[in-house]
Parts: structure tokens; C-alpha cells; sequence
């Protein structure tokens, strides 16, 4: 087989970045991507439908064909008619940050239940609640088992809360999200689905694979893979790509995430085909997301050939993943 | 008390580079130590008498009062004329890298029983062997603990050779150490007494902090910090101070080693002194190691003050252990 037709793909998390940076980031992922879940912890992060509809514009400036799928960054004070208005605005979801867990979290969450009162409006108002599920005050490979029993609280108190747990990195959290019930799903990264610790501090240390939550043991990353193999609708992809330019990441301290959008569905392709599991990526990809959020599928496809290429030491000035590596499959 | 007199410190493993990185980190590290065993990861890698000799003189042009303990790299091929020539030209120790395992290593040992006839001759000429103990093969928080075996097989094996176990950052090496036969000694760095991955990978990527092997979790390094302040014999300082210059550490792959020469004695004076265990720091610094070696301790000494000041960002371009921190203890 040398043609592989997927679905146009969806991505259930990413980050566009704003200003200068936006273009650039933007036009290039919507030659991948038909719809994108975008990030809020922009300066200053998405709290307004004011500035929800602004950032909103500004993608499509950049991207016409390309549906953002908006988020605001949740916190205590919502009001119901704010909430109803961002749902107005195009948000699909509300992202929920622990305080200083990653990029631009001073101002998250430590309270769990100080949220309760919004999360039970946007349970009403059929929100999907995205959860960065690390616990900041844990050693750092423990912060997302630490963080499991919050997501479960929350599941339990709202069980038609649609809640997903974001970018799996541990046995712990996969072994609790397939045993959830069906109001919580979760989305996998192609980063980690390839990484470990070793590919971060292993040999030489490799900013360019350093990203919260960090790829952790072997054991973890095959759970990862299995659940992404395990062909259950409530796993899907998102893929938290992060650009940063290259002086912020090779510095001191070097800033967390990984830069997979140019790269993700021709890894993901190789991975799925590796594994003997190619049958499954059209879902992953472009289906089962779409349908946890209450969104049509995609009529639209892509087509990737087999034409191994060698992917740029940079794009737009920041490293993407798998930079100077050959990959087999390539976009059309 | 705000003048602390300890003896001249003696480091058991020390980075002190070549060319012309070599005069200023020697002239500044004299300033701190009498002794300081050298390692011999040059390139080339000090495999002979000459070069050695050689490398000794180098040192000394740039430090005179200071008395390099030399040390050559381990491999299969020695013949007890080269070991009798290392010996007379002042090494005292020989070195084995696993190959790969760690800076300029690609050519360390892979099979333990190829280096038994050199580590018999070594045994009868008086010889410690040092070991960096990792396994370069294991996930990388696994590598020490994967290593201890070949640890305990040359101690069994070869029972009136000094082996020391460089650089302790595991409770299951610690362990060992502790319950081995007195044969078996271990150095201790002022960084895995300071350091958990929280530090390397927590919050922002920290490549100053990076460094084989890894600091690992916290009860990893309690077991450190419990061996240094156990008073026993057979645990003694070697800081394993390893400057880079600061842009081959804030790149991609950024190299492994903490520059620690600078500030370590004034850290671990606050180190043992906040645990209580100030009296111990004389012999860890100035006392066992000399002895395990067969050296004469040291008649000098240093003084401290109890002189708040903030470390340098860098030190001839490399960037020292708390650069930008304030210290309690300076020396005088």
C-alpha cells in the first residue's frame, strides 16, 4: 500500500500561540488539520468571550479552511451568563490548569472544590471540561498518578460532565481512565507514544523532548500504546503541540512542550502501521473525538504517501520532534 | 561560630579539562583543594605512562602548589611494565568507564572479565580502581542499581584491590557500599547531596543540573545524604566538578557534568552544618579518602567565614552549581 486516505484530522489540544508567532504556527497546522482544540494559556489567557472571539479571529486570519475548536481557561468566577456567552462565542471546551503546573499556570487551579459551582454550569451547558491532570506539589515523575483521584472526584460529582483527562503519560492514568465511566475520556500525544525518559535525560539532554508531563518509564509508555491501540472511543488525539522558538528551549531553564504538529500524522501513521494497528488511526485521528464532543465527523480526507522525507531542523525558528530523522509516510 | 578551620580538602574525582580550558579551572580549583584526583576522560584518554606524565605537568604549570593524583583509563591491554611505569609517574588510580556510559567513553570496557588480568596487576601494584558505575544499557534512573553486581563480583574476586564506587545517587548503591567488605569504598558529589530529578526536570529543563548519573528521587538522595553523614570510613567526598562550557550544556544534546569546584566546600560546610553533622565534614573532606588511598592527611588548612555572598553566573564561561544563590559560608 503506497496511498493512505484518512480522515481529515482533528486535534484534541493544541497550542497556536498568539502575535508574531500565530501565522505562521497556524497556516502551516491547518495544511494537517481540519479542526484543532486551541489551548488558553495565551498573555493573557482566555477568560472572556471578548477575548475568546478575538483569539478565534486572529486563527482564522491565518486559516480560513481551519476550524478552531475554542477553549477558555477555567476558573472560580464564571458566571453562567459569561459561560453562556463563550458558548456563544464558538468555546467547546474549559481547560482546567493546577497552579503553576506548565506554560503561563501561575494563575490555575489549587482549590478543587472552589470550581465545583462552574463546573456544574458547564455540565449543564454541555461543555467538555479538559483537564491538565498533574499534581504541581509531587515529585515530578509522581504528578499525574497524584493527580487521578481529583479527575475522579470530578467525574463522580458530574457524571454528564463530559471530562478528559489530557495527554496521557502513565500506566496509572490509563489503567484509570479505561476503567472510568463513559463521561471521562482522554486524548494521547504522539510524543508519548515514542518517548521515554530516556529520549529527555538518557544520553545527551534533549530539550527539544522535554515536556509536562514528562515521558516517563518504558512500562508507562507501552500502557500509553496499548490504550491507543485498545480501539476505545473515549481514547483519542490530541496532540499538544507547543511550539517554542529554539532560544527557549535550549537555555537555562528551557521551556516545557514539544513541537509535533508538522510531524504528528505521519509519526502517528508509521506508529499505527508498526504496531500492525493502521486499521485503527482513522478513528483516533478523525472520529472517535469528534463524536465525545458532540461534533460531526469530518467528511473531508487527507492522503498520505509513502515517501520517506527528512523532516527540517526547524520550522518558523522552533524544533519540531523527530528534526533530521526520516519518516516514511508523507503528507500530500 | 563564624570562622570554620578545616583541613585543606582532598577531592577524589575531579574534571579538570585540557588545552586552554585547563590553566583556569586548575589555578581556581588549587585555590580550594591540595588534592584532587584527576580523571583521565581526555581526549586522547590517558592510557600511557607519557601521556599521563605529561597531563601532570600541564596541571602543575598552572598550580603548583596543588598535587594532582593521576589517574589512567582502564582497559584490557595494559601490561604490568605500563602499570609499573603509571605508578612511577605518580597515577593512583585507574579508571573504568562503561563504554558509553558517560563524556569521551565510547571506548570503556563492555565485558567485565576482559579487564581481570589488568585488575589482578593493579591489586598487587597497589592500585584503587575507580568505577563509574552505570550500566549504559539500562533505562536511564536504572543504570546504577543495574550495575551493582559487577561492583560486588570484582570486590569478590579481587579482595585487597581498592575499588571505589564513584558518586553514590541511589539508596540500593548506598546499600551496597555500606554492607560491603572494607575493600569497597565510595565517593560522594556535593550535588546528589543537593539534587533530585525535581531539579533536572521539574519545573523549567535545568541543563546545569544535568549530569551522569542522574540525581534521582528524594529517598535516592536521603540515602546519599545518610551515607555522608554516617561517619564511616569508607565514604568520602569526590565532587565529580565537571565544567562545560556554558553553550555546550544549553543546547541540544547539552552535555552531562555539574561544575561544582567553586562552591563546593562552601556547600557542603551548609549542608552538613543544616544537618547537624558539621563535625563529620573534616574527615569526609580531609580525612578518609586519604586514608583509603594510603596518602598521609593533609597538615594544612583553610578557613571559612561566615560571609553571606552570591555565586557567579559563570566561572571562565562555565556555569557553576547555585549560580545566583547566596551562601553562608565563604572562603577566607
Amino acid at each position: 500500500m503506497n496511498d493512505l486516505i484518512l480522515p481529515l484530522p482533528d486535534d484534541f489540544h493544541v497550542h497556536l500561540r498568539q502575535d508574531e508567532a500565530l501565522a505562521g504556527y497556524v497556516s502551516d497546522y491547518a495544511e494537517q488539520f481540519g479542526r484543532g482544540l486551541v489551548m488558553p494559556n495565551t498573555i493573557p489567557p482566555i477568560t472572556t468571550p471578548e477575548l475568546l472571539l478575538d483569539y478565534k479571529q486572529k486563527i482564522l486570519a491565518s486559516a480560513s479552511r481551519f476550524e478552531p475548536l475554542m477553549t477558555f481557561k477555567l476558573h472560580a468566577a464564571y458566571s453562567r451568563d459569561t459561560l453562556e456567552k463563550m458558548k456563544a462565542s464558538g468555546a467547546a471546551a474549559g481547560k482546567y490548569y493546577p497552579a503553576g503546573v506548565t506554560t503561563n499556570s501561575q494563575d490555575g487551579i489549587s482549590e478543587l472544590e472552589s470550581v465545583f459551582p462552574v463546573l456544574e454550569m458547564m455540565e449543564d451547558l454541555g461543555f467538555v471540561l479538559s483537564i491538565h491532570g498533574e499534581e504541581p506539589s509531587a515529585f515530578c515523575l509522581d504528578r499525574e498518578s497524584a493527580f487521578i483521584w481529583r479527575v475522579e472526584r470530578i467525574a463522580e460529582r458530574f457524571p454528564k460532565l463530559k471530562v478528559v483527562f489530557e495527554h496521557l503519560s502513565t500506566a496509572a492514568a490509563v489503567d484509570f481512565v479505561l476503567n472510568a465511566p463513559e463521561n471521562v475520556a482522554a486524548t494521547i500525544t504522539v510524543h508519548h507514544l515514542m518517548l521515554t525518559l530516556d529520549d529527555v535525560i538518557g544520553d545527551g539532554l534533549q530539550p527539544h523532548h522535554f515536556c509536562k508531563p514528562l515521558p516517563k518509564f518504558p512500562a508507562d509508555r507501552e500502557a500509553v500504546r496499548a490504550a491507543a491501540f485498545s480501539g476505545r472511543s473515549k481514547i483519542f488525539f490530541g496532540s499538544d503541540s507547543a511550539p517554542h522558538p529554539r532560544e527557549k528551549k535550549e537555555c537555562a531553564p528551557g521551556a516545557a512542550g514539544v513541537y509535533t504538529a508538522p510531524v504528528a500524522i505521519p509519526l502517528l501513521a508509521e506508529i499505527f502501521e508498526n504496531a500492525g494497528k493502521l486499521s485503527l488511526l482513522p478513528d483516533f485521528i478523525g472520529g472517535f473525538g469528534a463524536d465525545f464532543y458532540g461534533l460531526p465527523r469530518t467528511s473531508e480526507s487527507i492522503t498520505l504517501v509513502r515517501e520517506p522525507w527528512v523532516v527540517p531542523d526547524s520550522y518558523h525558528g522552533a524544533v519540531p520532534l523527530a528534526a533530521g530523522k526520516t519518516l516514511q509516510w508523507k503528507l500530500k
